[in-house]
């Protein structure tokens, strides 16, 4: 599909110049770009790779010379990631799916499919589940019994809603996302190797071996407006409550968020974090890659932790993290310089240590 | 479903008080709590959250005196965490699924079902594939040529185990589970940077570029009885003989079991656990949330890691470890604290320099 | 199927000698090996078991003398992982699938399915997909619109490729594999507590909350020729171009592969590996599990890291590394070791100062 350089300006409510009824097919890195392409320069080092690939027209970083660049045309983006946002909205030509229900979806007579629903072919729609306005349930995926998806929602391909799972407005799953597992928890008939160890810090030696017995789960999971969930994270169901994400929340692929765990709105977590069991995570918390949190803890407001974090206490809100065990980012960052110098550490502490220990020269 | 008091202390094997003809739905938060709600309040921190719910009957603490609490009637539970279990089971509704097998379930004719076996809609079963009594397998789900699942199975909704796989009974696999995937082994026609790094650990400098050439898995999987596996986790094949799962092994989501793996009886293993190549694992160890183990190692029985731990070499049986690398986490601890205090150390040891290389005072 | 020892070597360009007549059925390890078995003794600890099985065939070790070890026949083995690669080819059931698509199958009639390809039962493929000859997909797969898979293709159970993603040959996907999920890129319409962080480093204090609008993935995911990719694991579509795969790289489970990130030729990436946005992977790079790597850095050729490496920045070619942060391998061996005697290092400085300010003695 063909845009203008008008329109896509438009669209973005950012400003144009120059031939702006240019039309572009796509955009493209600056070096790539055919004359169909819109380029994306927004940055004053993009300027050389205009020139090796064809673009005729670009979106530019503030104050750039359009017409020093070669362009015919250019779009100014103020705040380029923004733009970005905007631009690709515009351009995705998402997966193609037809709309409607496939004739090879199975669809429980008592589901409810509000209007404009669309059902890909062998997806499968449990008994009492609600689907609202114009949402599109995926090839192959599944929306448990007594489910609830809010309206324009998107599945994309195997995704599984567990029963009674309740999802608010504009819910996006990447493929083989998992809602609604049931929690691992489980008990031993006596006090646990575990649960000595953690009141004791100590070593278990010949503890008597004890099978585990399943706690089930009779919560589901509460999901807020807003929400993204990457490719094949698990979100499991809550003990007696549900475990709930708040609005706006965005996370990752490989994703595990235990049982009972609470997370506010306008989170970010990251690939591959996981969150054990109980822990309550505030409002517009950044967890990056492989950040580990443990169970039955609180992080609050505004924090942010950088990649591979091991949280095992609280955290007070606003606090950037980073580390194992997760420090202030500083504190850490001054770790990670002191272990690099360690080995001299010892070697100096180590003379020191003969110096000193040396008879005092006869004066 | 209701339930009276006295129907549930049975149950339990716990003792009721009061009016044990109440009926209950479900049990509740002790403040969320309504009349028709079995209010859980296993602990005296609860007692006022008891008085902000609208409970008629609660599980209460052993010792706690349940008519000052304004209950009418209670069970006491003697070590509440084991209660629950009993209870969760009890007033579990599960998935809501019907039973028998769904006309768009595709079972190979040479399947062998046995009675009661219930088969979701578009699930897969092969050739030779047996599934044992009254097992459950879920919608979407796939059961590969030859696997054999013991009675009281019940997969989840997209469930994946491969050909040959062999499961003993009452096996749960929550949804996205894949048993019997291909290990990943791979090998160079001369010896790799990768093996002679292991022999060095010096860099690799300018090494020759050489392609993997695939090891197939010729084993399988075997699981015993009483397994149960978290949604999307993998486990896979053996490469000349099976990877194991012992008995009473309860396994996370997102966790990782590669080929060979040797895991005990009794076994937790929490969300995100990888166990590299042909590691045993003992009976009742406990692996907390992304604990990794590395390849061809061993770790003993009862042993428990805390979250984050990565295993780089042997565990011997009883210990508690921590940290990256395992250590005995009061080894880990006091690193943790060291951490915090390193540079001061580092300044100490500096301004000890200094002092000491000071000419003596003339005396 | 039965081989005899003659045509075994023969298949594996190795050396036989004896009863090469003699027939096998499959491999097994010694001590398990039955008399139509062929043992795998490729090593000489493995004398012993040679005697408590039957077998009457192995693969020994170079120089070894099969009529002492009690065998009728042997072969070979110069490089014995190698031979292996050989031999499980060989002797591989694979998963007993049928040829042919299944009528269950829903294909779109726009779809291109060369010759010789299969289809499972169940399976899902898009309009405007290609199939290359001889490909197998497997029973509840789904390839997306326009998405092209080249010849030879291997797909599990559960496979997921996402629209218009290309793939090169003798692709084998391991169950549950999502290619082509949407990147994780999300941005605020003013900087965002992320931004400033790394900026700066410091504490976010009272920021003010913002949401979170997505940024669309308009590129799509390009792999080169014989990757594999295991179990459950995933890989984003890029933002503006593809995230690109190169050939003969491999790819283990759980792995985590994000959006615009450019992996080398054969690397092998193990268990729970991620790589966040835009980070470049050279040729030949071996990551070891749980390996995480930072967002738009950049690994070179040969580099390899132990397990659990947090790769925080830059990696020149060549380099074996450990640890978090990851350092040279021989860096982190010697904090590790720094590890085990901080405590004493912390005793030893708080002695040394007591010494250095006692007053000096008098002389």
């Amino acid at each position: 599909m063909a845009y203008t350089i008008q329109q896509i300006a438009a669209a973005l409510g950012a400003e144009a110049f120059g031939a702006v009824d240019l039309e572009i097919d796509g955009v493209a890195e600056p070096a790539e770009a055919t004359a169909r392409h819109l380029a994306l320069a927004m940055k004053p080092e993009y300027s050389d790779a205009l020139g090796q690939g064809d673009a005729l027209a670009a979106v530019i970083w503030e104050g750039a010379d359009w017409q020093a660049l070669g362009l015919r045309a250019a779009i100014v983006a103020p705040r380029p990631r923004y733009v970005m946002s905007g631009l690709t909205a515009l351009l995705d030509p998402g997966q193609g799916w037809g709309t409607g229900i496939h004739p090879s979806a199975v669809i429980d007579p008592e589901a409810e499919l509000a209007e404009g629903v669309s059902v890909g072919p062998l997806a499968v729609i449990g008994k009492g589940a609600k689907i609202g306005k114009d949402s599109i349930i995926g090839p192959q995926s599944y929306v448990g019994n007594d489910a609830e998806i809010g309206s324009g929602a998107y599945l994309r391909e195997g995704v599984r809603i567990g029963a009674r799972v309740v999802i608010g407005a504009r819910f996006i799953a990447q493929p083989g996302v998992v809602v609604g597992g049931d929690g691992f928890s489980f008990v031993t008939p006596e006090t646990s190797t575990v649960e000595s160890a953690r009141a004791t810090l100590g070593d278990q030696g010949e503890a008597d071996a004890q099978s585990w017995t399943r706690i089930h789960s009779l919560g589901s999971v509460t999901i807020g407006d807003d929400v993204e969930i990457g490719a094949n994270s698990t979100i499991d169901r809550g003990t007696i409550r549900d475990t709930r994400i708040g609005n706006g929340s965005k996370i990752d692929n490989l994703v595990m968020i235990g049982h009972n765990v609470i997370v506010g709105n306008d989170c970010l977590l990251c690939g591959h974090v996981g969150i054990a069991g109980s822990t309550r995570i505030g409002n517009n918390v950044v967890l990056a890659g492989k950040t580990g949190v443990s169970d039955n803890i609180f992080i609050g407001d505004n924090v942010i932790t950088g990649g591979g974090t091991i949280v095992l206490a609280n955290i007070p809100a606003g606090r950037v993290m980073l580390g194992y065990p997760a420090m202030k980012m500083e504190t850490t960052m001054e770790v990670f310089k002191g272990f690099r110098r360690l080995r001299r550490l010892f070697d100096d502490v180590s003379e020191l240590k003969k110096t000193v220990s040396k008879p005092p020269h006869n004066t």
